[in-house]
Order: C-alpha cells, then structure tokens, then sequence
C-alpha cells in the first residue's frame, strides 16, 4: 500500500485502514540499518500490538544481488500470510510507480501463488512536488515526460524538443550534467528541483541559473515546464 | 483539494480534514446541470451545515467560453474568501495533473491577489488504473510518457519508438485511430484500458486485440507497456 511522498496525512483513508487493520506492518529497511522512509511516514499510525517486519531491499542495481533479496522478502512475508496474517506493505510514493512493491509482490506471486496480493495507490511525488511548487504539473494539451534517472544525454536533449513538461527522478546524481543541458537550451529558468516533497524539512528551488553544483538529497526532483501557459501559478 | 479518482477512501487524510473543516464546498457542475464527479465522490464526507457551491466550467476548448466562466467562478469563490469563510475545492484526481483547479486558481489570484490558495496532492488516474489492473506503471529505467489527448498520429507512433511506457488520459475519442496504430506495431496484447478507475463501475480491458471498436466513457485511460518486463503483475 501506498502510504504518500512524506506527511503523514498524504495517506489516504482505504490506505490508513488497511495499514491499521493489519496484524503485521512490512516496510524497507533503511540505509545502515535505520528505519526507511515509509516506516518514519507511518510511526505515527501503528499501535504496540502490531508486529513490523523490516524488509531487506540493498540500495544497488545488480539483479543478482537484488533477486535473492527480494525472494528472502518474498519468504519472510508468505511466513505470516500462511496463517491467514494480513501482511500491510509500507511504501513511500505510489506503490505502481518506481516502487520496490512491485519486485516483491511478482515474488510473492511467483513463489507462493496462493497469495492474495492488492495494490493501494497513493500520492506520487511529482504531483506532491508540483503542489508544493504551487503550479500545475501538466494542463491543457501539454505531453509529460517522466525519467527514471539520466541514462544519456542526448535522450534528455531529444525529450526537451518535444515534451512540455519533464519530469526527473531521482536528479542528485546526475546534477551537474543535467544542469548544463539546460544551460545549453536556456531552461535553467524554467526548471525547478523539489527535495524531500511534503517532509518538514522540504527544500525548493525555484530557479536554476545561479545553481551549477546544488549538493541535493536522494530523494530530489526535477521539474522542466518547456510551455509558458504551464507556468500558471495555483497558491 | 485532489479527491482522488473515484472511490471515497482514496481522499488523503490531508484533504479530508480541509474538506469538512471548511464552511463553504465548492465543486465543478456535472454535464446537464447533474452533480459532478468530485461532487459525488464527497457526498458522504459533508454535512448538512456546509454551504455547497456549484462552479460552471464548460465543457469545451473554446478560451472564449472558459475564459469567462474562469472568471465567473473566481469571484463566486472569493465572495466567500473576502469574508474570511474558507473555500475547499474539490476536485477529481490530483489538482496539479490536468485538472480544473489550475485555471480556478489562476484567476482567483489575477483577479483577488489577496486570496491565498493551497494545493492539496491526491490519487492520480494512471497509478489508480494501475493498481486496478494489478500492474506497476513504471519500474527500473522505464520512460513514461503521458498524453492528454491524440492530437496526431505521427506523435503517437514516435513516442512508441522511444518510451517503455505510454499513458492516453481521456481515448475515447480517438480510439479508433489508436487501436490501428497499436495494430501496425503489433502492440493490442500490451494495450490495456481502465474506465472510471476505482468507482464502482469500473471497466477493464486487458487485451486490445480484438476490440476495434469499443464503445467508452469519458473517464477512459489507456496503458502500453513496450517494455517486457513491464508486465510483472502485482495483483
């Protein structure tokens, strides 16, 4: 389930029921051992009696070092759902989009095909990021791109010739490439980066043109508008 | 404030304080002078002590129509804020994806710059249609694209060269010139359509293969997935 890009109450209702319904809570291990954002998300709603089961997810792209893990995640969830224990999945964001829910409910599936697996959508950051922003992601007939990550340069060069409005997840790493791009075709105006959308310590940026090297957290966002009308600004 | 996409209990935590804490509701017109879709979604979540206010947003692409009912409905809205009562708008999906609430609040703060607006994220109709048809939207390195509409042919087949996955928000109109699209590139079985995602009488449709002409309703969004390993199912 899908428990919101950060305030607690970006939850939704269907979300929150299940959540507390549920005799065991799962979420993702943090990085070190400490407790990963969707379990700091929903601290708040969970009562003593309910057992939390931390899931192992390594922070890496290697299938085969992620497989394994989400077989064992796979294994350690069936263990409650086989005696009919509901397992709630914590996830940050929308558990379609991005999310490693995805990865253990196809485990799960492919495991043990007896389990009943449903998918709660939420709020996903870009909407979250936008609404911080106080603009509209997308109106109109504006086309939106959404990157995963900046996989190639030219790819980006190709999208912003063609897209109104872009999306970039996850920017931090690729920062400073990403910058000069939009140096090249003179966006940096138009670009935003929301860090950490909806958590107390939320930082935007507004304008990118005096910003070459910003030092920005994993969970950081950028937002292109390439069309003027979708600079319409709502609060 | 985003009410989700259909179902009561994706309204946030967030907005559904706001919403029954405010002392006026307002809510665009259905067709027809009928309650509009964000009106039905909240009916349970208002009492009889809250004003109710109908804003008439017509349903056309004509600036010379809209403009003018955006205006309309601004000062409606601000007849209220001028004497400090609160005004939540309620809208269906999330406020900043194509949503009504832009050109609502736009006007409010052109013409009454006083006013103060918030935006409040919500469910948006991809990830619910997602999490209905028990897929992950995106996942990995897959690029998403969303289209509002098919406003021509080549674009379509263009973005299907290049993104692992294509959203059309609103195809009924054009499905028919999409379906041969999907044909020439052999991709029916990788197409998928959700019909009012998450109301009662949501519609799905896995396979496009053989359904040239289906009939659909207005809230109908349709899903390609190029990308094989987009098809890991989740539900």
């Amino acid at each position: 389930m899908s428990v919101g890009t950060g305030d607690p109450e970006l939850i939704t209702l269907k979300g929150l029921k299940i959540l507390q319904n549920s005799p065991v809570v799962a979420f993702p291990a943090g990085v070190g051992n400490k407790p990963g954002i969707a379990a700091q998300i929903i601290a708040d709603w969970l009562n003593p009696a309910q057992k939390t089961l931390v899931l192992n997810f390594p922070y890496v792209q290697d299938l085969r070092v992620l497989t394994p893990a989400w077989r064992q995640a796979a294994t350690l969830v069936w263990e409650y759902l086989a005696q009919n224990q509901d397992v709630a999945f914590a996830c940050e964001g929308d558990v379609s989009f991005y999310s490693t829910f995805t990865y253990l409910a196809q485990n799960l599936r492919q495991m043990y095909p007896q389990a009943k697996v449903e998918a709660i959508p939420g709020v996903s950051s870009p909407l979250a990021a936008a609404a911080a922003l106080g603009i509209p992601l997308t109106l109109w007939k504006q086309k939106l791109v959404i990157l995963p990550a900046l996989y190639s340069v030219i790819e980006l060069e190709n999208v912003l010739q063609w897209a109104e409005v872009v999306v970039l997840m996850k920017v931090s790493s690729v920062y400073s490439q990403v910058w000069q791009i939009l140096a090249k075709y003179n966006l940096l105006n138009r670009a935003m980066i929301v860090e950490r959308a909806t958590f107390p310590n939320q930082i935007i940026y507004q304008d990118l043109s005096d910003r070459p090297d910003l030092q920005l957290s994993y969970f950081s966002l950028l937002i292109v508008k390439l069309d003027d009308s979708g600079f319409l600004e709502t609060s």
